[in-house]
């Protein structure tokens, strides 16, 4: 007899606020977080998920819900969910979650997403020193084809995963990570000499009960008040896995987390119909609500067989992942090259982001240069699965880095022409990303010699 | 009729040195090298190259030779070679120099190689600080595999590449490199927090007269001794491309190198039988001598038309390149994360390179279950077809890197196992890489919480 | 704004009979079957189909359901369906239909499929006289993968694809068909070959009243009573695409069809989870019920600009397609070659069909060495995505056939292992598929020479 | 200490004619004729092999040497080669021999081939009764890539592979097949209905003394004057491999060739820079001289261990292969369909010849309409790496046989395109295949309904 249909431990009904849900959703970690459902291994299960915003950006014709979009509300995640074995024996700390992607995808209706960057004051992104305003695109799927308004001759196969897929924090584990990135909150400007290349801010994201949402507990509660004070943001990945933004968490990918708490309290979201590596503006993703479809399995005691702690206790850990087998096929691919030189001319010292950065801006002036604006460049970056390689990492003082771009989803051939000087912009596209204004004082940072 | 094989513009002479060759090699970057031979747009023709260290590393059961080698010699390079169209004109500072990589390989009759780490006191590597010892691994190609015998049970299709491509630097180019690099390397250390992480030294290599080799240039003339004052070091990429050691610049890709000097000025070398991202051990290809058959072509004024600046002058550009269509192809990844906390649990602000650190230990401790040492895997993670992806280098803290693994290359499936418990090392391979021992006094990182 | 969600033009309510459904269907080609829904040029929009046998074929652990099915019913095709420009014009005789496949899948609530081979006299297969007894294996999915409790070890990611999609013939085209057909029906024994080597039976399926349906036309009327006597049998591929199950008209594939009757009637049906080249066990993909998201333009004359006729008519064409960017990734292929020579030992003249047996004979024989019945992996080719291959077609008097397996599907590794010699079946596998008597006659072909 | 590099066990001069070599052709299979070289298993060794016509095709601009060549003496092969294991024992009758390409290209300093169809008179093609003509096309190799001044706008990778690869058969099998082909030569036309649509003649190449070269044996001996009666022609691939034409046997490729006579006597030849499936115009891949790396492996016992007899006798079997990892990657296919009905509109049973002649035929107008001669066409799809599959063989009567190109070999997009009526032939190429005139009296056949 056929198994039933995957079970939907977490339903979305599209129509309510993430604070309204049946099963009540979180925007933190913590381990007292209680779980919402519980699935067994081996079972086929389903869980539906808001956007990482919980619906505050809509599609309209206007970047102002960006610009002012409240960051301590982000990111609503699903679950967290209790994994049994087939005895009823819960996940235990130590043992290491397999978790299988069999299927996922937007949320029936609600086929669309949105690329976006922030403004300088209010989250910025990986350039927002050259790119300081909130800017938005729409993207609309056809299947597994993305395309925008705001972005015309571009169309594309998504390579769609979850954002965010990780399990809860021990109570050890979340003190760490809360003490250490308060120290780079509170020093990271003096310390940290990629502060003058990155701009964006704040340094780290720490507790906040502003915005809190924690799942069955309710506020106004003692536990609210304690729990809210503690648990950990989501902006960043983690031990845990969290907040990784790796692309390739897609179709049939298996992932390997560590378990912290008894029943390992899995949680998901920001579902992504598609992202660049290294999401560069930010919200860069193609941003939706969407479906998992999953399959546990528990390995007793991974941790300590397949992981090695990198750092002073056991818990510095990271998870590992099987990459799946229907990931968009690309043939050609155009490379961009970077080196940890920044954009005034100094010398960095083997810095990858320096390096990436670099490459990034490369490859958004090239771009432009067919027809598009910079900013649409950008949030493209974002968006299409483009690899973001660390190519060299030893020829000191440089590192290098590579960005490379698949030619077809552009429908112009985009690539260098032999044996002949082109001509200026080769085709004016009109319409453009909805962007606002910056009212802030911060420097832009600017190309002296750059013709436009 | 069948145009002429490929015209061997560069030949060399392996029972010679590298300063005996009849078309003299360089090993340093300056506009005034004389070009050692000229050829047309649209015209194949065949660069040969000694391996990166002119034969001093030897096919032996040692690792002194790696221990001692002298940094001041490499790369050594073939070429300059000047490119003309097929009026005669050469290419001009400001054209774009596309060169298609036709074909490359070892040269024949010496078809083996070395993958290897240095004395922390004498160039390091990526991992000095946990790897201080000199480590050498000798391969042997049959066709296009590779298998080592101090590496049993893995066997692998290589991504051949030169490690180094690039254009002469003009004299103001060269300025700006020297100079930048002169600051790094005195301020550095107090300037650079990835100098607390990252242990390599010197930071930057600056212009040596000694070991300088100058092409058609004789040594003991006054050309000589101004030149080798001047010229830079070949260690780390450049605007003119250089040694980015990038692995996906094999047969079929096609780099786009900005020109700076009449004749462009192409110079070749640090051949690779295959490389991971990042070259991980530093010497970490499997480093060979060899053949590049080339095709060249100018694109008048291209630099203008489809390089922007990014720096204070029109010269800080980046080369653009296009994959080849003929990369071994592999379906089974294996990926381990890092994030940019480092190895004593303090946090940093969107490092890659941090990231990327903790992604290779993850993957060097992981592996090392299978029967492997430690030295071994950072040998193999250096030259194996790994991919090194920056994942999100937006959500403040924490930047994640991941590295990935093609499974295939291995004689055993590497992947965790569900639903049961492995046990311990489930292989014991008793060669190993030859070995010296460390001298210096520098604190080697450990990890406390690792078993072994 | 978002544009609504795909539109649903021909839902499926799995609860009723294929004749029962809202939007009727038909299982037969005429251009007088009624179009049941229309859409518009640019619209994406979805069509539910039941399975080939609308049902008839159960989750149960007997194969008698295969043994005696009716093949006068089958397929129950969705549609047709009217396609409209954005003015309202229809698509015309003379024009091309280009339809994208945007998405594509199981229905929701019905994630299981069946193989099957049918018995030798209600039926048969490419291998009917080998294997003459009706078998049957039950799927179920997870999501990308399928896996048989009666097929153990094996789980793969299927390449979905709708077995028929194609446009209504006109009755010119028809009568075509019908005078063809009813001449290999009627002379074929003795006009071909190929009827001794291949046995399936009958030699074509001519026009047959009973079972049929022909959607909005009820049964009983005039109309009905003419349509039914000339509406041309789903089983062959035609001009107009139909029954063409090629596995690559899946997610992102574009197919070009003719289009003969003004509107193009486009019917849909017969969707498979997944199938290898050829089909060979004839009910051989994963049948399934599932959904279609389809985009379709309209290129205005194409048939006439881009087709060629091949025949004695303008009307003898055939459709073209594009593969999409998402099928599944293999890498590791072990391949199975075929000459044609049958097994009899008898030669045959650049006959690809008898190569192709006999390629596939030696791939089951391999295989089922490995632990497997003969009849399982005879189910097991018909529906993993292998690939069958016309390597050589002149080099007489042999074709030269390929079956190309890929390996990862398999839990254990079936390559043959060099320098030792293996023992004997490696694995027993307990489960098999179900199994039905064979009541005939008919002689089995059997190898002399095979040990089992 | 590194090991030798590959043995040159085979060396070709080619200044010299193929009866000339210093270890001697030939061009007929038969157990007698003595092995040339002896290789041990495990060991690295190279073969040199002169184009299957051994020097009679020039690369001038005429057509007439290919009009005229004597297929008597074709395929000039390397070898035998015999092979020992370690111990130095033999293979033996009923081992399996394992063969790695592990490498493979064109000979050093002949980097040029050729494509060509043959006049319907001597030898013909698959399309031979469309194109009866002989034509010829020149190919120039830049590395990885090939080019025809004939075939303008085309340029691509080659699946470089050797046309014939096969052990020697033993007397008994030799018998077999001189026996089963010459029944299809004599009763063949009468026999076969597939005869009527494929024109290649003979049906069979029965054993020829003229033109014989059988290695070691000199003419005039009577040895000679026997084996030369027996030995088999080297047209079809058949048990021992042979001139199967397989495209994917390149690079990294393993074939497991099943052993007949003691030391396998492995030959090889017919070198093709690139093939299409199919090989369709008969001389039809890019034919060039070439060397093949190999490295040899032992499986004893391993034809009853692995391959199964299908046929009367214990060897009536087939090898098997592995792919290699390195095939050129292509991710945009356009594919044409065929079916079996002929160009007269007949129907056929089952036939996949029947729908690759048609689907070929399709795919020769379709690429025509893009400024190409059908004659530029045919030849293109003989030799670039496209796929023929057999798409559907179950679907009584029509087989769908597939023709997939992969489209980026152009240098203009070739895809229909949508919303628009396109215009007429888009490019005139002026140049066109050389081609000679054909000057018998058979009916070329034609479609009455094309328009050209």
């Amino acid at each position: 007899m056929a198994p039933a249909t995957p079970r939907f431990v977490v339903p979305i009904d599209l129509k309510k606020n993430p604070w309204e849900q049946n099963a009540p959703l979180h925007n933190r970690w913590h381990p007292h977080i209680p779980h919402v459902a519980a699935v067994n291994t081996g079972e086929v299960f389903r869980v539906e998920m808001v956007d990482w915003t919980g619906g505050a950006i809509k599609d309209n014709d206007s970047a102002l819900d960006i610009k002012f979009l409240d960051l301590s509300t982000v990111h609503y995640l699903s679950g967290p969910i209790r994994i049994l074995d087939n005895d009823g024996v819960p996940a235990q700390p130590g043992d290491l979650l397999a978790v299988e992607i069999c299927n996922l995808g937007p949320l029936p209706g609600d086929e669309w997403g949105f690329t976006a960057t922030f403004d300088r004051e209010n989250g910025g992104g990986f350039l927002t020193d050259h790119f300081p305003c909130a800017t938005k695109a729409i993207w609309y799927f056809e299947g597994i084809y993305a395309h925008s308004p705001q972005i015309p001759g571009v169309r594309f196969p998504g390579l769609t995963h979850p954002g965010i897929i990780g399990t809860a924090p021990s109570m050890e584990l979340l003190n760490i990570w809360n003490e250490r990135e308060r120290d780079v909150e509170e020093n990271g400007i003096k310390s940290f000499k990629l502060c003058e290349v990155l701009h964006s801010r704040p340094l780290a994201s720490l507790p906040l009960t502003k915005s809190c949402l924690l799942g069955k507990i309710r506020k106004g509660t003692s536990e609210w008040d304690k729990i809210a004070k503690e648990a950990a943001r989501t902006i960043p990945g983690r031990e845990n896995g969290g907040n990784c933004d790796i692309k390739n968490l897609s179709r049939g990918a298996k992932v390997y987390l560590p378990v912290f708490v008894e029943g390992a309290n899995l949680s998901t979201g920001d579902m992504h119909f598609s992202q660049g590596d290294g999401e560069v503006s930010f919200c860069g993703a193609i941003e939706m609500s969407g479906f998992l479809e999953l399959k546990c399995e528990i390995i007793r005691g991974g941790m300590k067989e397949y992981l090695t702690p990198m750092g002073p206790t056991p818990l510095h850990v990271n998870p590992i992942f099987e990459i799946g087998p229907v990931e968009p096929r690309f043939s050609e691919w155009l490379v961009f090259e970077g080196i940890s030189v920044d954009e005034s001319g100094r010398q960095h010292y083997l810095d990858a982001s320096v390096a990436y950065k670099r490459a990034v801006l490369n490859a958004i002036d090239y771009i432009s240069k067919f027809g598009y604006s910079k900013e649409q460049v950008y949030l493209l970056l974002s968006c299409i699965p483009c690899e973001g390689r660390i190519s060299g990492i030893v020829d000191a003082p440089n590192a290098v880095a590579t960005l490379a771009i698949p030619t077809t989803i552009f429908d112009q051939d985009i690539r260098p022409k032999n044996n002949k000087v082109p001509v200026g912009p080769r085709l004016v596209r009109k319409p453009d990303v909805f962007k606002c204004t910056y009212d802030g004082n911060l420097p832009i940072t600017r190309n002296p010699s750059a013709t436009s």
